[in-house]
């Protein structure tokens, strides 16, 4: 006889740093009710996914089980987590519930691809309750670093769940709720926790976190102590930052401007939902225009480098009027995140040409991670005191070093990757099933999945060049006039300093001068007898094999 | 009247770290005797060089001036100094001048291209000098992470310069010759240094330098703690890390096999060049698959994740008959050059899905840097008294830097990079010209420029796809059939799902047919009213404009 169950389905975000989705279900086998909780994106690269906009969990798992899908939770308002919700809520049309500030910046994404907003609940945190079927969830205020964030507590037939969301120990973040031991507790006295899904991100970092209040003496005096302009970045999310930064810029009487479009959007979201109420005046970029350099302070999107944010757009000269110069500084308040040290560097050196003062975040004086670090991890095991610890939030590595410290204080725990159905009902994780799972990219306005092929004929092109081939057969399979080449991305002459695409449209002549009847009647014989020859011939020439198309044009007699 | 000059100009590795080229000059303006010191290379990446094998200074001011040209020095052996021989050494065909190890490293490099082995001459360390033209050089034993660095002591009848090579400051190097400032504080009794040219990789690293020595306690432990197979991986050059890795091993009752060509390659040249006699015994791949686990070690190449060394063979499964399994340990002694963490990510997370410990540098216990840290530099300043300081070996903010040090400790500097020619016979240094500089790629077996946009088209056909469309016209402007369009590296279906290739030809099909003769009669503009066609409909139909090429097929009457 079966007897209900509780499973949990990491969908992304378990094996990789980025997309999170997470199913929960509780029922019978097969027959589960099921809860999704965030829906995020991770960012494209040139090396994996060329030309790609965002990549995004396949859902296909959860659309065919749409019927059993109550509702979808979202702990808070990072890209990893909330990010898809514009593309892939039309798959799923599932009511979202999320707290305040994370409902806010979900509604505006929904404007912008418009969806309607009222399918975004706004909740309160705990003692709020959620009900979604034999789901009762509630939002936990934790620290991070965006205003709002959640851990959920979520309450079924078969135990009570942690599922930690982001957060890190932090008692006074400048912005929002802190970190509160009390309130877990409490947590953990009105019912014990089962299961602890938990974020891994920082599990090599072996020294206790700080404080995001932590960092404001150092900001301040690296301000005040500076000649020309400031120009500061950080995450356009990372609100506490944003104020502890200019409220640092306002007392070395400094006029603060923000520049970039996110960081406006983030500020205006934290004062509309209530989590902000007072940061300080800041200016327009044509009032900046008007300042001194000396008492004026820019922050300004683009930490990672990215190339059309603020941070890029000064680094190559004037942006909105403003310019940096000589003596000028231009502050990291951020780390660059593992894959994007060749673009922060580029915008590093760009400065240094211009001669303004680059500092980095000087090995923490000047940035706080926002995620726990091991020790903190092993001190939220201790509050919570759960059955068992299902580490999420991390590549593989992470999530099996959490898994290991869980194991040694004599937890439970299992690394569980994506597409790993773990069943929570026992005393301790048992891997119920493998579901097939993969990615889903945003190209231009198409989604496509990851194993599609184009992006792998894209990456091919940029390893290998490309060459066309086009031949012209008549009616009695005739070659009309030579076959015409072109290439792309090739050098253009090979090694006897003759053109490669002449070289190739004589060899593909004579090869066809030689050619068989049958084979001359055959398309796809031809193609590929011709595309070996270009392969061959290129090969030779330059050293290279080229991805090759060939188009064959037969003629009909009229 | 003009007189003689001492001129400095960097072809490459000033501005980034890679690809060296300096070109020392004296004589008359524009008749100075050249002598060329290092010919590196720098390696491509995805995101600005895919497809792209090597990337080399371009030397052609150097080729324009051959009869001018007097000799070349090498430093020391690592890719970034001698790497490019093999390529440009045949454009300017004078002779080389190096140490015996990197002489030995030279000749096989020549050997594989087929270029005379005997231009390379081996040198002794000073007090050895060779004289080319008007200048006199002598190779000085400096400390690095490769044997037999050589910082180039020049003399010059406008002075003396010091070359710093790449170097740090060891007096217990493990392998080779120690640093020693009594070597140093010799050659500025002798003649007092007029410049230096100096490395700055580490300018931004605030501690002391460690020696190569002081990991060697660490490294024992750790391996002989382990319990299953031991695979370190460390750069193939660093013959005193894998010398110090195999006698851990050793100690640990381990047999010890060297994996990866490169790595043999390189303790083959240390031992025949007479640096390295005591190397402990190796075993084959082949012994290697008879001894337990418990007491095997490999030292493997591919410590930077590179996808065809050994370490990312045995991520991916059996390598040679060898395979890593759950409980064995993998040692990553190395340092992940920025640019490289997704690449060694990737294999750490293979690793950790096999359940074999991956363990990192240990923030410094399980590796050292080979390159001087600030207070090092500072140091060396001090010791070399020179009447200037030109930075070089770094990125534009290391140079910056560094020459901002000297400066405030009162030494006069200049920030050169690639391209500036800097006149160094008066007492400070003075930028006398800028030259035209840039990249040669390798490619397949040809040299590109890096301005000759094969690159930027790989690029864009990554980014944007390709589209490939095919008319042919009768003698009298009519189509023959319908176009036909090829689509590669974009998404099969558009919007309302139809074919993205079907709606192109459509759309195309009924431009032809409104076009009038005027438009079919000329080739350039019909290609470009079509490639226009494409664009707009691919950006209705998948939000993105491809790279289209159009060929047209003029059938002419018989």
């Amino acid at each position: 006889m079966s007897k209900n169950r509780l499973i949990y389905l990491p969908l992304g975000g378990a094996g990789e740093i980025g997309m999170n989705a997470y199913v929960y279900g509780y029922g019978l086998p097969g027959k589960e009710r099921l809860i999704l909780v965030d829906m995020g994106v991770t960012f494209p690269d040139m090396d994996t996914t060329p030309g790609v906009d965002l990549i995004m969990p396949d859902l296909a798992w959860l659309e065919a089980r749409l019927d059993r899908l109550e509702a979808i939770f979202i702990t808070h308002a990072h890209g990893d987590h909330i990010g898809a919700v514009g593309h892939l809520w039309p798959k799923l049309k599932k009511q979202i519930y999320a707290r305040r500030f994370t409902a806010t910046i979900g509604r505006l994404k929904f404007e912008e691809y418009g969806l309607p907003t009222e399918a975004i609940t706004t909740v309160e945190a705990r003692p709020h309750v959620v009900e979604a079927g034999p789901f009762k969830v509630q939002f936990i205020p934790v620290s991070h670093s965006i205003p709002e964030s959640a851990a959920l507590v979520i309450d079924t037939p078969a135990g009570r769940i942690f599922h930690s969301g982001d957060f890190k120990l932090d008692a006074t973040p400048v912005v929002g709720e802190g970190w509160d031991d009390a309130r877990i507790r409490q947590i953990v006295a009105e019912r014990p926790v089962k299961a602890l899904m938990c974020d891994s991100t920082n599990v090599f970092s072996l020294h206790a976190g700080r404080s995001e209040s932590s960092i404001k003496g150092a900001l301040a005096d690296l301000i005040r102590g500076a000649g020309g302009m400031v120009v500061a970045t950080t995450f356009a999310s990372n609100v506490a930052r944003l104020k502890t930064l200019a409220e640092a810029g306002i007392a070395a009487e400094r006029s603060v401007c923000l520049l970039g479009r996110a960081m406006k959007r983030m500020v205006a979201a934290a004062e509309t939902s209530g989590v902000l109420s007072d940061f300080p005046r800041t200016i327009t970029p044509e009032e900046a225009l008007e300042i001194p350099r000396r008492n004026l302070m820019l922050i300004v999107t683009g930490s990672q480098g990215e190339r059309r944010a603020a941070s890029a757009q000064l680094s190559r000269g004037k942006y909105l009027g403003l310019e940096m110069k000589e003596g000028d500084m231009f502050l990291f308040s951020s780390k660059t995140i593992p894959g994007n040290e060749r673009d922060v560097g580029r915008i590093m050196n760009a400065y240094s040409e211009m001669g303004v003062d680059v500092q980095d975040e000087g090995g923490g004086k000047y940035h706080v991670s926002g995620h726990a670090n091991r020790p903190d991890l092993e001190h939220v095991h201790r509050l919570l005191l759960p059955d068992m610890v299902i580490p999420m939030h991390g590549e593989h590595r992470h999530l099996r070093e959490h898994a290991r410290i869980a194991t040694e204080a004599g937890i439970a725990s299992e690394v569980a990757s994506n597409g790993m159905m773990i069943d929570l009902s026992g005393d301790t994780p048992e891997v119920a099933e493998y579901i097939e799972t993969g990615r889903t990219y945003l190209d231009g306005s198409v989604l496509i999945g990851s194993m599609d092929g184009v992006v792998r004929d894209r990456i091919r092109m940029a390893l290998n060049g490309y060459v066309l081939v086009t031949v012209i057969l008549d009616d009695t399979d005739v070659a009309l006039g030579d076959p015409w080449v072109e290439v792309s991305g090739l050098p253009k002459a090979g090694k006897a300093g003759r053109l490669l695409a002449d070289t190739l449209e004589a060899d593909l002549a004579e090869f066809l001068d030689g050619a068989g009847v049958k084979l001359l009647r055959d398309d796809g014989k031809l193609e590929e007898a011709l595309r070996r020859v270009v392969r061959q011939v290129s090969m030779e020439e330059i050293g290279k094999k080229p991805e090759v198309t060939v188009v064959i044009s037969r003629l009909v007699a009229e």
